[in-house]
Protein backbone atom coordinates (compact mmCIF):
# COMPACT_ATOMS: atom_id res chain seq x y z
CA UNK A 1 0.00 0.00 0.00
CA UNK A 2 1.27 3.29 -0.81
CA UNK A 3 2.69 5.63 1.74
CA UNK A 4 0.08 8.68 1.33
CA UNK A 5 -3.82 8.68 0.48
CA UNK A 6 -3.09 10.86 -2.58
CA UNK A 7 -0.42 8.50 -4.22
CA UNK A 8 -2.62 5.51 -3.72
CA UNK A 9 -5.79 7.82 -5.12
CA UNK A 10 -3.42 8.38 -8.12
CA UNK A 11 -2.64 4.60 -8.75
CA UNK A 12 -6.35 3.70 -8.44
CA UNK A 13 -7.10 6.58 -10.64
CA UNK A 14 -3.87 5.71 -13.36
CA UNK A 15 -4.82 2.08 -13.35
CA UNK A 16 -8.43 2.82 -14.44
CA UNK A 17 -7.68 5.80 -16.52
CA UNK A 18 -10.66 7.32 -14.38
CA UNK A 19 -11.22 10.46 -12.10
CA UNK A 20 -14.20 9.00 -11.14
CA UNK A 21 -15.80 8.59 -7.31
CA UNK A 22 -18.60 6.89 -7.18
CA UNK A 23 -20.70 8.04 -3.92
CA UNK A 24 -22.33 5.15 -1.79
CA UNK A 25 -25.40 6.88 -0.33
CA UNK A 26 -28.12 4.32 0.37
CA UNK A 27 -32.01 5.03 1.16
CA UNK A 28 -34.08 2.73 2.49
CA UNK A 29 -36.81 3.96 0.44
CA UNK A 30 -35.08 2.87 -2.66
CA UNK A 31 -33.22 -0.18 -1.48
CA UNK A 32 -35.20 -2.58 0.02
CA UNK A 33 -33.81 -5.10 3.13
CA UNK A 34 -33.10 -2.31 5.22
CA UNK A 35 -29.19 -1.89 6.47
CA UNK A 36 -28.36 -5.40 5.25
CA UNK A 37 -30.14 -4.51 2.27
CA UNK A 38 -27.61 -1.49 1.49
CA UNK A 39 -24.70 -3.36 2.11
CA UNK A 40 -25.67 -5.58 -0.59
CA UNK A 41 -26.76 -3.26 -3.13
CA UNK A 42 -23.51 -0.85 -2.71
CA UNK A 43 -21.45 -4.11 -3.03
CA UNK A 44 -23.07 -4.94 -6.24
CA UNK A 45 -22.18 -1.30 -7.26
CA UNK A 46 -18.97 -1.60 -6.29
CA UNK A 47 -18.59 -4.97 -8.02
CA UNK A 48 -20.18 -3.40 -11.65
CA UNK A 49 -18.26 -0.25 -11.03
CA UNK A 50 -14.58 -1.51 -9.80
CA UNK A 51 -13.19 -1.21 -13.12
CA UNK A 52 -13.91 2.78 -13.67
CA UNK A 53 -13.97 4.04 -10.12
CA UNK A 54 -11.03 5.71 -8.31
CA UNK A 55 -12.38 5.68 -5.36
CA UNK A 56 -15.81 5.40 -3.67
CA UNK A 57 -17.08 7.97 -1.28
CA UNK A 58 -19.80 6.74 1.17
CA UNK A 59 -21.62 9.78 2.60
CA UNK A 60 -22.00 9.12 6.58
CA UNK A 61 -25.37 10.02 7.07
CA UNK A 62 -27.09 8.04 4.41
CA UNK A 63 -25.60 5.46 6.71
CA UNK A 64 -26.45 6.91 9.75
CA UNK A 65 -30.46 7.23 8.89
CA UNK A 66 -30.20 2.91 9.58
CA UNK A 67 -29.34 3.61 13.33
CA UNK A 68 -26.30 1.15 14.50
CA UNK A 69 -27.03 -1.44 11.72
CA UNK A 70 -25.74 1.12 9.55
CA UNK A 71 -22.80 1.28 10.82
CA UNK A 72 -22.51 -2.03 11.07
CA UNK A 73 -23.16 -2.27 6.97
CA UNK A 74 -20.75 0.63 6.43
CA UNK A 75 -17.78 -1.27 7.80
CA UNK A 76 -19.07 -4.51 5.98
CA UNK A 77 -19.12 -2.85 2.41
CA UNK A 78 -15.50 -1.06 3.17
CA UNK A 79 -13.82 -4.54 4.52
CA UNK A 80 -15.49 -6.24 1.35
CA UNK A 81 -14.41 -4.28 -0.95
CA UNK A 82 -11.50 -4.26 -3.56
CA UNK A 83 -8.42 -2.81 -1.35
CA UNK A 84 -6.79 -1.18 -4.01
CA UNK A 85 -9.64 1.68 -4.26
CA UNK A 86 -9.31 4.49 -1.94
CA UNK A 87 -12.28 4.65 0.23
CA UNK A 88 -13.37 8.19 1.30
CA UNK A 89 -15.65 8.87 4.07
CA UNK A 90 -18.30 11.89 3.48
CA UNK A 91 -19.02 12.48 7.10
CA UNK A 92 -18.16 16.67 7.21
CA UNK A 93 -16.96 16.65 10.95
CA UNK A 94 -15.26 18.84 12.82
CA UNK A 95 -15.37 19.97 17.05
CA UNK A 96 -12.78 21.39 19.45
CA UNK A 97 -9.40 19.47 18.63
CA UNK A 98 -9.89 16.66 21.74
CA UNK A 99 -13.07 15.55 19.84
CA UNK A 100 -11.50 16.01 16.07
CA UNK A 101 -9.21 13.55 17.18
CA UNK A 102 -11.96 11.23 18.19
CA UNK A 103 -13.58 11.87 14.98
CA UNK A 104 -10.18 10.77 13.23
CA UNK A 105 -9.94 7.52 15.01
CA UNK A 106 -13.76 6.97 14.13
CA UNK A 107 -13.10 7.26 10.22
CA UNK A 108 -9.55 6.59 9.65
CA UNK A 109 -9.13 3.51 12.34
CA UNK A 110 -12.68 2.18 13.44
CA UNK A 111 -13.92 2.01 9.93
CA UNK A 112 -10.63 2.05 8.30
CA UNK A 113 -11.12 4.60 5.52
CA UNK A 114 -8.64 6.20 3.44
CA UNK A 115 -9.72 10.07 3.68
CA UNK A 116 -12.36 11.58 5.11
CA UNK A 117 -14.27 15.16 4.78
CA UNK A 118 -14.17 18.13 7.96
CA UNK A 119 -15.24 21.25 8.18
CA UNK A 120 -13.04 24.43 8.71
CA UNK A 121 -14.87 26.35 10.94
CA UNK A 122 -13.38 25.71 14.11
CA UNK A 123 -9.99 26.99 12.53
CA UNK A 124 -6.51 25.34 12.62
CA UNK A 125 -5.99 23.46 16.33
CA UNK A 126 -9.20 21.47 15.03
CA UNK A 127 -8.02 20.17 11.38
CA UNK A 128 -4.47 19.41 12.80
CA UNK A 129 -6.14 16.28 14.32
CA UNK A 130 -7.21 15.08 10.88
CA UNK A 131 -4.22 16.07 9.45
CA UNK A 132 -1.66 14.45 11.95
CA UNK A 133 -3.27 11.01 10.09
CA UNK A 134 -0.22 11.55 7.59
CA UNK A 135 -1.08 8.21 5.85
CA UNK A 136 -4.80 9.87 5.13
CA UNK A 137 -6.51 12.37 3.19
CA UNK A 138 -8.45 15.07 4.86
CA UNK A 139 -10.57 16.92 2.03
CA UNK A 140 -11.59 20.15 3.71
CA UNK A 141 -15.43 21.31 3.05
CA UNK A 142 -14.63 25.06 0.34
CA UNK A 143 -17.16 25.66 -1.57
CA UNK A 144 -20.51 23.64 -1.85
CA UNK A 145 -22.62 22.45 -4.49
CA UNK A 146 -26.07 23.42 -2.98
CA UNK A 147 -28.27 26.97 -3.73
CA UNK A 148 -27.41 27.36 0.10
CA UNK A 149 -23.95 28.04 -0.60
CA UNK A 150 -23.90 31.40 -1.43
CA UNK A 151 -25.61 32.46 2.21
CA UNK A 152 -22.10 32.41 3.97
CA UNK A 153 -19.44 31.13 1.88
CA UNK A 154 -19.18 34.57 -0.49
CA UNK A 155 -19.56 36.88 2.35
CA UNK A 156 -16.45 39.03 1.52
CA UNK A 157 -14.40 38.17 4.72
CA UNK A 158 -11.26 40.31 5.22
CA UNK A 159 -11.37 41.13 1.86
CA UNK A 160 -11.98 38.04 -0.46
CA UNK A 161 -15.10 35.62 -0.33
CA UNK A 162 -15.15 33.41 2.70
CA UNK A 163 -14.44 30.02 0.66
CA UNK A 164 -11.26 31.43 -0.52
CA UNK A 165 -10.23 31.81 3.44
CA UNK A 166 -11.08 28.60 4.04
CA UNK A 167 -9.13 27.98 1.25
CA UNK A 168 -6.20 29.67 2.78
CA UNK A 169 -6.55 27.59 5.64
CA UNK A 170 -6.47 24.39 4.10
CA UNK A 171 -3.46 25.11 2.74
CA UNK A 172 -1.59 26.55 6.19
CA UNK A 173 -2.75 22.66 7.68
CA UNK A 174 -1.20 21.09 4.15
CA UNK A 175 2.22 20.47 6.11
CA UNK A 176 2.32 16.79 5.24
CA UNK A 177 0.97 17.11 2.21
CA UNK A 178 -2.39 15.22 3.05
CA UNK A 179 -5.02 18.34 2.56
CA UNK A 180 -7.33 18.41 -0.30
CA UNK A 181 -10.71 20.93 -0.97
CA UNK A 182 -14.16 20.18 -1.55
CA UNK A 183 -15.18 22.51 -4.52
CA UNK A 184 -18.99 22.06 -6.16
CA UNK A 185 -19.41 21.30 -10.02
CA UNK A 186 -22.28 23.56 -9.47
CA UNK A 187 -19.82 26.46 -9.47
CA UNK A 188 -17.28 26.05 -11.78
CA UNK A 189 -16.46 29.68 -11.99
CA UNK A 190 -15.24 29.58 -8.22
CA UNK A 191 -13.43 25.95 -9.08
CA UNK A 192 -11.38 27.96 -11.11
CA UNK A 193 -11.28 30.84 -8.74
CA UNK A 194 -10.07 28.46 -6.39
CA UNK A 195 -7.34 25.95 -8.93
CA UNK A 196 -6.07 29.52 -9.61
CA UNK A 197 -5.27 30.37 -5.47
CA UNK A 198 -4.82 26.99 -4.57
CA UNK A 199 -2.58 23.57 -5.55
CA UNK A 200 -4.31 21.57 -3.53
CA UNK A 201 -6.37 18.57 -4.95
CA UNK A 202 -9.76 18.95 -5.53
CA UNK A 203 -13.14 16.87 -4.56
CA UNK A 204 -15.90 17.66 -6.85
CA UNK A 205 -19.29 16.74 -6.01
CA UNK A 206 -22.88 17.92 -7.15
CA UNK A 207 -22.70 16.24 -11.06
CA UNK A 208 -25.81 14.13 -12.13
CA UNK A 209 -28.92 15.14 -9.75
CA UNK A 210 -27.65 18.37 -8.36
CA UNK A 211 -26.79 19.49 -12.38
CA UNK A 212 -23.16 20.59 -11.85
CA UNK A 213 -20.86 20.72 -14.67
CA UNK A 214 -18.55 18.20 -15.40
CA UNK A 215 -16.96 19.45 -18.36
CA UNK A 216 -16.61 23.01 -16.91
CA UNK A 217 -15.56 22.13 -13.57
CA UNK A 218 -13.37 18.98 -15.11
CA UNK A 219 -11.55 21.44 -17.07
CA UNK A 220 -11.36 24.78 -14.40
CA UNK A 221 -9.73 21.93 -11.84
CA UNK A 222 -7.18 19.76 -13.95
CA UNK A 223 -4.00 20.63 -13.16
CA UNK A 224 -2.32 17.52 -14.95
CA UNK A 225 -2.66 15.04 -11.65
CA UNK A 226 -5.42 12.79 -11.48
CA UNK A 227 -5.40 12.62 -8.22
CA UNK A 228 -6.17 16.60 -7.65
CA UNK A 229 -9.50 16.77 -9.68
CA UNK A 230 -11.32 13.58 -8.19
CA UNK A 231 -15.34 13.91 -9.19
CA UNK A 232 -17.78 12.31 -7.26
CA UNK A 233 -20.85 10.84 -8.88
CA UNK A 234 -23.66 9.17 -6.39
CA UNK A 235 -27.21 8.74 -7.38
CA UNK A 236 -26.98 8.88 -10.54
CA UNK A 237 -24.77 5.87 -10.71
CA UNK A 238 -26.06 4.05 -7.57
CA UNK A 239 -29.66 4.16 -9.34
CA UNK A 240 -29.02 3.89 -12.69
CA UNK A 241 -30.89 0.55 -14.53
CA UNK A 242 -27.26 -0.14 -15.27
CA UNK A 243 -24.49 1.33 -12.59
CA UNK A 244 -21.31 0.27 -14.42
CA UNK A 245 -22.67 1.29 -17.73
CA UNK A 246 -23.36 4.48 -16.15
CA UNK A 247 -19.82 4.52 -14.48
CA UNK A 248 -18.22 3.64 -17.56
CA UNK A 249 -19.89 6.17 -19.48
CA UNK A 250 -19.35 9.16 -17.20
CA UNK A 251 -15.17 7.87 -16.62
CA UNK A 252 -15.44 8.80 -20.67
CA UNK A 253 -16.93 11.50 -20.79
CA UNK A 254 -13.94 12.56 -17.95
CA UNK A 255 -11.38 11.20 -20.07
CA UNK A 256 -12.67 13.40 -22.74
CA UNK A 257 -12.20 16.32 -21.38
CA UNK A 258 -9.09 15.62 -20.07
CA UNK A 259 -7.60 14.53 -23.02
CA UNK A 260 -8.08 17.74 -24.71
CA UNK A 261 -7.26 19.85 -21.66
CA UNK B 1 -44.58 14.83 26.27
CA UNK B 2 -44.06 18.72 25.30
CA UNK B 3 -45.04 19.62 22.14
CA UNK B 4 -41.23 21.19 21.36
CA UNK B 5 -38.08 21.05 22.70
CA UNK B 6 -37.19 24.06 24.34
CA UNK B 7 -40.52 23.22 26.43
CA UNK B 8 -39.31 20.06 27.12
CA UNK B 9 -35.87 21.57 28.46
CA UNK B 10 -37.67 24.19 29.90
CA UNK B 11 -39.52 21.70 32.32
CA UNK B 12 -37.00 19.76 32.85
CA UNK B 13 -34.49 22.61 34.23
CA UNK B 14 -37.16 24.30 36.22
CA UNK B 15 -38.15 20.90 37.72
CA UNK B 16 -34.16 20.72 39.02
CA UNK B 17 -33.93 24.48 39.28
CA UNK B 18 -30.64 23.59 36.45
CA UNK B 19 -29.22 24.81 33.60
CA UNK B 20 -26.58 22.00 33.66
CA UNK B 21 -25.89 19.53 30.51
CA UNK B 22 -23.69 16.60 31.18
CA UNK B 23 -22.08 15.75 28.07
CA UNK B 24 -21.71 12.15 27.63
CA UNK B 25 -18.22 11.48 25.72
CA UNK B 26 -16.80 8.45 26.68
CA UNK B 27 -13.23 7.38 26.30
CA UNK B 28 -11.88 4.04 25.69
CA UNK B 29 -8.59 4.68 27.39
CA UNK B 30 -10.60 5.85 30.48
CA UNK B 31 -13.77 3.54 30.77
CA UNK B 32 -12.75 -0.33 30.43
CA UNK B 33 -14.96 -2.91 28.58
CA UNK B 34 -15.39 -1.52 25.02
CA UNK B 35 -18.69 0.11 23.94
CA UNK B 36 -20.97 -1.84 26.03
CA UNK B 37 -18.58 -0.79 29.21
CA UNK B 38 -18.96 3.20 28.18
CA UNK B 39 -22.85 2.56 28.14
CA UNK B 40 -22.61 0.91 31.64
CA UNK B 41 -20.55 3.61 32.25
CA UNK B 42 -22.62 6.57 30.93
CA UNK B 43 -26.33 5.20 32.48
CA UNK B 44 -23.96 4.99 36.17
CA UNK B 45 -23.18 8.55 35.34
CA UNK B 46 -26.84 9.33 34.45
CA UNK B 47 -28.52 7.56 37.16
CA UNK B 48 -26.03 10.03 39.60
CA UNK B 49 -26.66 13.28 38.26
CA UNK B 50 -30.28 13.28 37.07
CA UNK B 51 -31.60 15.43 39.74
CA UNK B 52 -29.21 18.13 38.81
CA UNK B 53 -28.94 18.27 34.88
CA UNK B 54 -31.49 19.63 32.75
CA UNK B 55 -30.36 17.69 29.64
CA UNK B 56 -27.73 15.12 28.43
CA UNK B 57 -25.37 15.64 25.73
CA UNK B 58 -23.63 12.78 24.35
CA UNK B 59 -20.93 13.59 21.57
CA UNK B 60 -21.11 11.85 18.47
CA UNK B 61 -17.30 11.93 17.86
CA UNK B 62 -17.02 9.72 21.22
CA UNK B 63 -19.10 7.00 20.60
CA UNK B 64 -18.43 6.62 16.80
CA UNK B 65 -14.80 5.85 17.79
CA UNK B 66 -15.98 2.38 18.96
CA UNK B 67 -17.37 1.65 15.83
CA UNK B 68 -21.04 0.23 14.94
CA UNK B 69 -20.46 -0.90 18.46
CA UNK B 70 -21.01 2.66 19.68
CA UNK B 71 -23.77 3.13 17.93
CA UNK B 72 -25.77 0.71 19.48
CA UNK B 73 -24.33 1.92 23.01
CA UNK B 74 -25.42 5.32 22.31
CA UNK B 75 -28.93 4.33 21.62
CA UNK B 76 -29.08 1.64 24.82
CA UNK B 77 -28.26 4.67 26.63
CA UNK B 78 -30.87 7.23 24.77
CA UNK B 79 -33.54 4.27 25.52
CA UNK B 80 -32.76 3.71 29.11
CA UNK B 81 -32.30 7.45 30.30
CA UNK B 82 -35.15 8.98 32.13
CA UNK B 83 -37.70 10.12 29.51
CA UNK B 84 -37.91 14.11 30.98
CA UNK B 85 -34.56 14.72 30.30
CA UNK B 86 -34.02 16.00 26.86
CA UNK B 87 -31.03 14.56 24.94
CA UNK B 88 -29.19 16.73 22.70
CA UNK B 89 -26.84 15.17 20.43
CA UNK B 90 -23.86 16.48 19.27
CA UNK B 91 -22.87 15.52 16.09
CA UNK B 92 -21.85 18.92 14.88
CA UNK B 93 -23.68 17.43 11.09
CA UNK B 94 -24.39 19.63 7.87
CA UNK B 95 -24.35 18.99 4.19
CA UNK B 96 -26.32 19.35 1.02
CA UNK B 97 -29.99 20.07 1.86
CA UNK B 98 -31.23 16.23 0.60
CA UNK B 99 -28.14 14.63 3.05
CA UNK B 100 -28.86 17.10 5.56
CA UNK B 101 -32.05 15.27 5.71
CA UNK B 102 -30.80 12.10 6.41
CA UNK B 103 -28.46 13.56 9.34
CA UNK B 104 -31.75 14.75 10.61
CA UNK B 105 -33.61 11.49 10.27
CA UNK B 106 -30.03 9.72 12.30
CA UNK B 107 -30.66 12.16 14.80
CA UNK B 108 -33.98 12.38 15.84
CA UNK B 109 -35.63 8.78 14.70
CA UNK B 110 -32.88 6.09 13.86
CA UNK B 111 -30.96 7.90 17.96
CA UNK B 112 -34.74 8.97 19.23
CA UNK B 113 -32.61 12.39 20.06
CA UNK B 114 -34.42 15.90 21.56
CA UNK B 115 -31.58 17.90 19.83
CA UNK B 116 -28.89 18.43 17.47
CA UNK B 117 -25.88 20.77 16.98
CA UNK B 118 -25.55 21.74 12.87
CA UNK B 119 -23.47 23.57 11.29
CA UNK B 120 -24.02 27.17 9.20
CA UNK B 121 -21.85 26.61 7.00
CA UNK B 122 -23.69 24.89 4.23
CA UNK B 123 -26.43 28.02 4.66
CA UNK B 124 -30.21 27.97 5.11
CA UNK B 125 -31.46 25.25 2.89
CA UNK B 126 -29.09 22.88 4.30
CA UNK B 127 -30.73 24.06 8.06
CA UNK B 128 -33.90 23.76 7.03
CA UNK B 129 -33.59 20.31 6.61
CA UNK B 130 -33.29 20.05 10.62
CA UNK B 131 -35.75 22.67 10.96
CA UNK B 132 -38.17 21.24 9.57
CA UNK B 133 -38.58 18.95 12.49
CA UNK B 134 -40.39 21.45 14.64
CA UNK B 135 -40.57 19.26 17.95
CA UNK B 136 -36.73 18.66 18.10
CA UNK B 137 -34.27 21.70 18.62
CA UNK B 138 -31.52 22.72 16.41
CA UNK B 139 -28.78 24.58 17.88
CA UNK B 140 -26.42 26.17 15.10
CA UNK B 141 -22.75 26.26 16.05
CA UNK B 142 -21.62 29.83 16.19
CA UNK B 143 -18.78 30.71 18.12
CA UNK B 144 -16.97 28.11 19.22
CA UNK B 145 -14.60 27.08 22.38
CA UNK B 146 -11.45 26.46 21.42
CA UNK B 147 -8.32 28.67 20.66
CA UNK B 148 -8.73 28.19 16.82
CA UNK B 149 -12.16 29.69 16.46
CA UNK B 150 -10.49 32.98 15.84
CA UNK B 151 -9.26 31.59 12.37
CA UNK B 152 -12.24 32.33 10.38
CA UNK B 153 -15.27 33.11 12.99
CA UNK B 154 -13.36 36.31 13.97
CA UNK B 155 -12.87 37.62 10.17
CA UNK B 156 -14.53 40.52 9.34
CA UNK B 157 -17.40 39.28 6.73
CA UNK B 158 -19.42 41.57 5.59
CA UNK B 159 -19.08 44.26 8.36
CA UNK B 160 -19.45 41.92 11.47
CA UNK B 161 -17.31 38.80 12.79
CA UNK B 162 -18.57 35.76 10.78
CA UNK B 163 -20.25 34.62 14.23
CA UNK B 164 -22.50 37.32 14.22
CA UNK B 165 -23.60 36.30 10.43
CA UNK B 166 -23.81 32.75 11.67
CA UNK B 167 -26.29 34.13 14.23
CA UNK B 168 -28.21 36.03 11.67
CA UNK B 169 -28.39 32.83 9.36
CA UNK B 170 -29.49 31.11 12.50
CA UNK B 171 -32.54 33.50 13.60
CA UNK B 172 -33.59 33.72 10.00
CA UNK B 173 -34.41 29.81 9.67
CA UNK B 174 -36.00 30.12 13.08
CA UNK B 175 -39.49 30.50 11.82
CA UNK B 176 -41.27 27.45 14.25
CA UNK B 177 -38.93 28.40 17.27
CA UNK B 178 -36.71 25.45 17.25
CA UNK B 179 -32.95 26.99 16.69
CA UNK B 180 -30.67 27.79 19.60
CA UNK B 181 -26.86 29.07 19.35
CA UNK B 182 -23.54 26.99 20.32
CA UNK B 183 -21.48 30.13 21.72
CA UNK B 184 -18.43 29.05 23.91
CA UNK B 185 -17.68 29.93 27.65
CA UNK B 186 -13.82 30.41 27.00
CA UNK B 187 -15.49 34.15 24.91
CA UNK B 188 -17.74 35.37 27.93
CA UNK B 189 -17.35 38.68 25.98
CA UNK B 190 -18.50 37.04 22.79
CA UNK B 191 -21.45 35.17 24.38
CA UNK B 192 -22.38 38.84 25.70
CA UNK B 193 -22.43 40.04 21.88
CA UNK B 194 -24.40 37.09 20.86
CA UNK B 195 -26.73 38.14 23.49
CA UNK B 196 -27.12 41.62 22.39
CA UNK B 197 -27.51 40.37 18.77
CA UNK B 198 -30.05 37.32 19.02
CA UNK B 199 -33.32 36.04 21.52
CA UNK B 200 -32.06 32.22 20.31
CA UNK B 201 -31.89 30.14 23.41
CA UNK B 202 -27.58 29.44 24.11
CA UNK B 203 -25.65 26.67 24.47
CA UNK B 204 -22.70 27.21 26.53
CA UNK B 205 -20.13 24.51 26.20
CA UNK B 206 -16.16 24.64 27.24
CA UNK B 207 -16.22 24.98 30.99
CA UNK B 208 -14.01 22.74 33.05
CA UNK B 209 -11.51 21.17 31.04
CA UNK B 210 -11.43 23.61 28.36
CA UNK B 211 -11.12 26.24 30.96
CA UNK B 212 -14.42 28.48 30.06
CA UNK B 213 -15.43 31.02 32.47
CA UNK B 214 -19.08 29.78 33.86
CA UNK B 215 -20.02 33.06 36.09
CA UNK B 216 -18.99 35.45 33.31
CA UNK B 217 -20.78 33.24 30.27
CA UNK B 218 -23.80 32.48 32.42
CA UNK B 219 -24.53 35.91 33.19
CA UNK B 220 -23.99 36.95 30.13
CA UNK B 221 -26.23 34.60 28.25
CA UNK B 222 -29.03 35.07 31.29
CA UNK B 223 -32.15 36.49 29.96
CA UNK B 224 -34.80 35.19 32.24
CA UNK B 225 -35.42 31.54 30.60
CA UNK B 226 -33.94 28.45 31.36
CA UNK B 227 -33.75 26.98 28.33
CA UNK B 228 -31.95 29.72 26.61
CA UNK B 229 -28.71 29.35 29.02
CA UNK B 230 -27.39 25.30 28.61
CA UNK B 231 -24.04 25.01 30.53
CA UNK B 232 -22.41 22.01 29.58
CA UNK B 233 -19.83 20.07 30.96
CA UNK B 234 -18.86 16.75 30.18
CA UNK B 235 -15.18 15.17 31.35
CA UNK B 236 -14.85 17.53 34.57
CA UNK B 237 -18.32 15.49 35.49
CA UNK B 238 -18.13 12.05 34.09
CA UNK B 239 -14.17 11.60 35.33
CA UNK B 240 -14.86 12.63 38.16
CA UNK B 241 -14.54 10.54 41.60
CA UNK B 242 -17.97 11.37 42.34
CA UNK B 243 -20.08 12.91 39.32
CA UNK B 244 -23.14 13.20 41.37
CA UNK B 245 -21.52 15.30 44.08
CA UNK B 246 -20.00 17.31 41.28
CA UNK B 247 -22.99 17.92 39.00
CA UNK B 248 -24.53 19.33 41.51
CA UNK B 249 -22.07 21.29 42.47
CA UNK B 250 -22.13 22.65 39.41
CA UNK B 251 -25.44 22.83 38.97
CA UNK B 252 -25.78 24.99 42.64
CA UNK B 253 -22.92 27.15 41.12
CA UNK B 254 -25.07 28.10 38.11
CA UNK B 255 -27.91 28.93 40.96
CA UNK B 256 -25.99 31.43 42.66
CA UNK B 257 -24.89 33.15 39.27
CA UNK B 258 -28.73 33.06 38.40
CA UNK B 259 -30.33 33.98 41.97
CA UNK B 260 -28.10 37.30 41.64
CA UNK B 261 -28.52 37.87 38.12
Amino acid sequence: MAETYFDRLRAAARARDSVLCVGLDPEPERIPGGAAGAARFCLDVIRRTSDYAAAYKPNSAFWEQYGPDGWKALLEVRQAAPPDIPFLFDGKRADVAHTSAAYARAAFEALGMDAMTVHAYHGADSLAEFTAHVDRGVYVVCRTSNPGAADLQHLDAGGRPLYLQVAALALRVNAAGNVGLVAGTTAPGEVAELRAASPLPFLLPGIGVQGGDLEASLRAAWNGDPAACLVSASRSVLYAADPGAEARALRDRMRSVLAAA
